[in-house]
């Protein structure tokens, strides 16, 4: 079975395979060697993740003799992912008085929510690398503008200053936690069209954004030594395959031959 | 467990979560339903892809107290996934007497070779769709042109007019196993400008000729009933969460509630 990488979160990852989706560019950056997976659900904060994270990342089935025997169509074994990419905290972080307040979760709610999420992880798969993503930074101006939601206030829903509040949250999570992180929030706005380069409606990505999100990501894989070089790979590259026999290239390859 | 669909092919395969791929899009039109997972081999045939198949989907592990107990970390059992689709033969199409005649294969085998592919899916995983897609047509003069190739022959090493026989006996072959087919030679020859909208050297896609493919491939999957809505889904959508009391509406959600 080909290693796995689970992204876990809100719009920002279900929407990951669109135009130029972080998540696309990681699957075709691992195409001979890992499953990437989307797990992103819209509008979701920690709270309502972590209250689903069981129907998300089902426990296996305890084995029988049938679901071995048949195996498959029912079955549901499944061997720890490489990595889990977590990366709640837009919605967290809509303010509690505004539009979107039926999504907002107090900061320290929000801390211990991400907590759990990782320990979550690490106790179903502790070989399982777990990386948290910050929200990214907020323009407030387009906020207001975004057609999308019915916000007639006049008020942004969500503010740049509290996305930061808890992206240094989730930064100090991960920290107590002992695990990477990718602190977007700050990493987007060390360039000065942030607003115009990576956001598309003030919080979610253009393709330029998803481009940050991808880097970032594959900056931490690699720190990590997860690369398409250290995996697996059940088939051998073209290059590999010997135009004079290129049968006993297939059947004589194992993984790591590279 | 989520619902898996396969693509499996070549390197039209192999690259289709880039730059506006085809497989990238389908996996964000099953953003919340079905996971999709790429096993393209750039440069492959029939003849290597029917060797190799059970490395690509490797059979089912016996049943052991051991791997039903842990439960992950060696597991692999897997459920039928909803879709395979099977993508070769522009390879197999490559002329036997130019510069790349090692990847050929002849049209006989070729359609023995699909036809064995197809039957190991349908004893595999009764219950799954599996699809067909033809070779792409060929541009000749920008195949010649092609810098990847170290081919200073003059002559191309695959012709249009090779690629569509090799997609007529792709049609073929699945009509004679009763399951559908995309006939992608005959489609994209539809437009006037193919060779520039649909191929960026003769042979690969451009974005908008993976739009060809992702639309043919919906299109299929909607006439056999696989659609977004008609897959389970974990979680329920954001519209579908009540604003006043969001945490029944997870704890009551089930698929197929929408």
């Amino acid at each position: 079975m080909r290693p796995k990488i689970y992204l876990f979160g809100d719009s920002i990852t279900e929407h990951s395979f669109g135009d130029g989706g972080w998540g696309a560019s990681l699957a075709h950056h691992f195409a001979r060697n890992a499953d990437v997976a989307i797990r992103g659900y819209s509008g979701y904060n920690t709270r309502w993740a972590l209250m689903a994270i069981d129907k998300v990342f089902p426990p296996p089935p305890p084995a029988t003799a049938e679901n071995g025997i048949n195996g498959g169509g029912g079955g549901g074994y499944e061997a720890a992912p490489v990595c889990v990419t977590v990366f709640f905290g837009a919605n967290d972080a809509s303010l509690p008085n505004r539009h979107a307040a039926f999504q907002h979760v107090p900061i320290d709610e929000y801390k211990q929510n991400l907590h759990s999420i990782v320990s979550f992880f690490k106790k179903r798969w502790p070989s399982t690398h777990v990386i948290l993503i910050t929200p990214p930074p907020i323009d407030e101006a387009t906020r207001i503008l975004n057609a999308y939601v019915k916000n007639k206030s006049g008020l942004p829903e969500r503010t740049n200053e509290s996305a930061g509040n808890y992206a240094k949250a989730c930064v100090t999570v991960a920290s107590n936690c002992g695990i990477p992180v990718i602190d977007l929030w700050t990493k987007m706005q060390q360039s000065p069209d942030w607003r115009t380069d990576y956001l598309c409606d003030g919080l979610h990505l253009t393709p330029g954004g998803n481009e940050v999100v991808f880097e970032e990501v594959i900056g931490k894989l690699n720190e990590l030594g997860v690369t398409p070089e250290s995996l697996p790979s059940e088939l051998p590259p073209f290059i590999n395959i010997d135009s004079n026999d290129p049968l006993t290239s297939l059947s004589k390859w194992s993984s790591f031959m590279v």
